[in-house]
């Protein structure tokens, strides 16, 4: 298994809503077959019914609300575009579940859940590198 | 916001165990702290303990299992790495939640969870071009 990832599905109750979500953040998708798709760096990220998804998984859907037990991350290049874009998400309909604050690790971040309940980190991490084209670098921990 | 994501984060039960399992499949990751990181492609690929990150997301930890409303994708080159992949992870200790079958869109495609619940779709599509580098595009589907 090669290690990257592919797609990442978010299961949601109303794909128009969703999709005016991450719209309204400057995302720009395209829609096929009641399945919302954006290209996100080298993977996609797709908007798709939560039930849908569910059956396509062979998994039974149970509490359609909260913690999931995965949260996805969008880290900027600064403490200021952390306020910004929670800022940003919470205006367009987000719930900050965690106000941005100072981390353990030296970085700066807050979470917001989308209107189907997904957590986004927005965080600052001075540690991780982020390029030119939005990648992140994991470095090297000198660990095992 | 810039159309990427970052960090993807699983909430586990056994870090350990987590670890081995990714591992077995040919991922090599980093530990500090109690958390995993791999670098997969251009974001990070995170394991955590999931009290650790419902509490560190703001969120109330609900039920272990069940479908947590979001899959992740592994996309390849031909339906045989499907198979061979979807081998590798029963073996490797995860659930075959959907046995690989042909897909409504000319692919070829299973489901697994992975020991904490996880969904993950090995998938083989023909309309989504894999990169050398194993990143992902969207084609441009002619629709708005």
């Amino acid at each position: 298994m090669e290690q990257r990832v592919s797609l990442i599905t978010l299961g949601v109750a109303d794909l128009g809503r969703a999709r005016a979500f991450y719209e309204s953040l400057g995302w720009r998708g395209q829609e096929v077959e009641e399945t919302v798709f954006f290209q996100a760096g080298g993977l996609g990220f797709v908007l798709w019914g939560r039930e849908e998804l569910a059956r396509d998984s062979g998994l039974a859907d149970g509490r359609g609300t909260g913690f999931g037990g995965i949260t996805l991350a969008h880290n900027v290049r600064s403490r200021q575009e952390v306020d910004a874009l929670i800022s940003a998400a919470s205006g367009a309909g987000a719930t900050v579940t965690k106000p941005a604050a100072a981390t353990f690790y030296g970085g700066y971040a807050g979470y917001f859940t989308d209107p189907d309940g997904h957590p986004w980190e927005i965080a600052h991490n001075p540690g991780f590198p982020l390029a030119e084209d939005g990648s992140l670098t994991i470095p090297d921990f000198g660990s095992s």
